[in-house]
């Protein structure tokens, strides 16, 4: 076994203890929301069969999926004609039977086919598992990343968009972000402006073009749109819509006037209508702040794939892209033959969300998650006193070591400092022959003598 | 698209609401112990590089490793020799540069060795993750399990040791298991009889053989030591080993005439005692049951690896293998060039447990984990009724649901047995007229009429 210099692959983090108990507050968080809204946990495999996952996420997405090689001799059943000509796209179906899961969303359609008998609709599930892609590495994407998806299929009710609102709101707010803006938008409403311009089929340029009118203005989005394809007639048209400003309702009014002659763009308006409604109803006798919810149509995430609502949140505390989004699709599971299953979810950006925590400074102290009383070890006798006590603390669910052998006392206590353990107990011969022992207190640095039951009262605050 | 039926990658699982609220109860039950005892979670990614796990688990288990495909073009960089050669095993290291974890313990050696600057020994770590393994799947066997390991490096002191009894008799206990047995034995035992008996080198074959004398008898044993190249004379030597029972007292006491001329013997016997006196000295004065630990020196599980003490735990209240087991190597990190570290350690075996907890129906109701509350939702009107009150449940932490659309009774009981939801509230005309609301026990069918703040007493046992 030749000694090798050790190192991670590439896009791929360690978690320290300090930044485990981070993650851990974080998803603890946004679980307990997910379950008070009656979601329950689901976990689906790392590995998925490779067809399972092939021709869901468009072709570059197919290319981004981590194949795993099948196992033995897989050259011996690998297609010669692909092999002969060097084809690695096309050998990889004759070599990789498996592959990482992309996302939580395939998994979890292939979840409800695949129990469609044993589970009740509406089925509300939430999963928090890594996700892997072969994306190349940058600040803040790595190849392997944790997704927190919470999703309701079978249901067509709206009630489930106007919850998602209001899981977005508390578990943020149970964060400690106080200003965030929760974007909504429906696909039915930007099918209906194309619709009413009549170039349906330029719905994503357009989108991607009003997009731009923060930063480019009222003329640059004009020009990008003739670019695109769309004529000084349609822009006419389209110019309430570019220029849409103002609060919700004033927005809902003026898309009315655009789109009063398309049906399915009317259909968005009252969707949308209904979610605010459900929201105000929700919290019409409650002290909770009413969420930042904001009609935003140039909100588009995904555009290929949601059929109704569309969600996105932004934090307005720090500079980050969307720490959360979703939005509703009409037809989850027809990739695997079960048709006319509607889904709704969304889903929580864990990383950003950490790091916009860490530089808000909102985590809580840290401390409470980690050992709280160290005892020093000077010599074999003190040591074996301590061993009743020590298993006493841990009795009182106090979380307690016993440095474990005997060293120098700046030692353990670096030891304490390293891994912020706030209390030292101290226990030389003098403690020994009265039976009072030093507790230190690693903040403050007083000291006090107390009988070992006398630092457990202490600790545990009776 | 084409629309495939969907399966499972073979060997690999789908963890249902039910499964992951008894998964979750046995893992943050074991976690939560962990902590008590001062361990700090880490988590490391399911990929590392495929040079830093080839050659740490012999031939046999590198054939074991998922390897994972590189992304791109991978063929233009393959090996032309062995790709000519159809060469599946010579060819993987040009096209596979990464490689799915294979258990917890190399990664963490791994982290030890990249993150020795920053952590201060010794360091005390858990890590509960999936590990993958290319095995014949099998009742009991998957490609995909979880392992939850609980290691220490960087400390010599047999109170870790001690400390490992006790965390393996407080986790099974708090999981409601009331008769396991933890095995200990100590590689330095083994090697001092091997020494005695002049034939170091067939310290394996030696112990595989005692190892069945429940099974064979002590002349079956016999036959099969003379089998694996040991002598007449050997065999009058090994009797007392081979032979040994009593308490573990009478054991010690046998092996010490035994090992009387091996220092290595002789030391594996006093780090057993040291053990034993330890865990005895932490439970003085506790009301805690002594654990059932037992010398067994027929244990040998990993033997190539450990150099210390040996641990395995086995249920008696169930047929089942071993329940967990570890020990300690004293040169965890020598194999990525950081000598001289000990370590020790343990692991619990969590899908093991699951199944003896299933058996014992050993589970906790699990109804608190999920919706306690399920609103009716009759008709439009009744379900605008329900909102704030929704809302007020959820803001008294009691998980709630609306049934999200108009739906026939029977229907939405249905839903709530199917998520065993422990009570429903009616809302009808009647209800909206009286402002009482009815509250149904769905176990025992009773019903009471209560106002929304009265419902949420009574939940709340306020």
């Amino acid at each position: 076994m030749s000694t090798i210099k050790p190192s991670l692959a590439k896009g791929t983090r360690d978690f320290s203890p300090s930044e485990m108990v981070k993650r851990n507050h974080i998803f603890d968080t946004i679980k307990t929301v997910f379950r008070k809204y009656g979601y329950a946990e689901i976990q689906t495999p790392a590995m998925e069969n490779l067809s399972t996952l092939t021709g869901k996420y468009g072709d570059e997405g197919d290319k981004l999926i981590f194949k795993i090689l099948n196992s033995g001799d897989y050259l011996s059943k690998a297609n010669t004609t692909h092999l002969d000509a060097k084809d690695s796209n096309g050998l990889i179906s004759s070599i990789s039977e498996k592959a990482l899961r992309y996302d939580l969303t395939v998994p979890f359609a292939r979840y409800v086919v695949m129990h469609q008998n044993d589970i009740a609709l509406p089925f509300k599930r939430f999963q928090v598992q890594p996700v892997w892609r072969a994306d190349r590495p940058q600040k803040g994407r790595y190849r392997e990343f944790y997704q927190c998806d919470v999703d309701v299929v079978g249901s067509d009710s709206l009630l489930n968009e106007a919850e998602f609102v209001l899981i977005y709101q508390e578990a943020l707010s149970n964060l400690g972000m106080t200003d965030f803006t929760i974007k909504i938008n429906n696909r039915k409403i930007l099918s209906g402006i194309a619709e009413v311009i009549g170039k349906p089929e330029l719905i994503i340029d357009m989108t991607v073009a009003i997009d731009k009118l923060d930063k480019i203005g009222f003329d640059g989005v004009t020009k990008e749109l003739i670019e695109r394809g769309f004529t000084a007639q349609d822009i006419e048209l389209l110019k309430p819509v570019i220029l849409l400003e103002g609060n919700n309702d004033s927005k809902l009014s003026s898309l009315k006037q655009v789109l009063a002659q398309s049906e399915t763009g009317l259909k968005g308006i009252a969707e949308i209508e209904t979610v605010f409604e459900y929201v105000k109803a929700l919290l019409s006798a409650s002290s909770v702040k009413h969420p930042d919810l904001e009609l935003d149509i140039t909100l588009a995430r995904g555009l290929n794939y949601y059929t109704g609502c569309i969600f996105e949140v932004k934090t307005n505390e720090a500079a980050m892209g969307s720490i959360g989004g979703g939005g509703r699709y009409d037809d989850l599971t027809g990739m695997f033959g079960l048709k006319g299953l509607t889904g709704v979810g969304i889903s929580f950006g864990a990383d950003r969300i950490y790091d916009v925590m860490h530089e808000l400074n909102l985590f809580p102290e840290t401390t409470a998650a980690g050992t709280r009383v160290l005892i020093s070890n000077f010599d074999d006798a003190a040591a074996r006193y301590a061993l009743p006590l020590l298993q006493k603390l841990r009795e009182a669910d106090i979380a307690s070591e016993l440095y474990p052998s005997s060293a120098k006392l700046k030692k353990q206590m670096g030891y304490a400092d390293a891994k912020a353990i706030p209390y030292v107990v101290l226990i030389g011969s003098d403690e020994m022959d009265s039976g009072l022992l030093t507790l230190k207190d690693m903040q403050s640095g007083t000291q006090q003598k107390l009988s070992p039951d006398g630092i457990i009262s202490f600790l545990t605050g009776e």
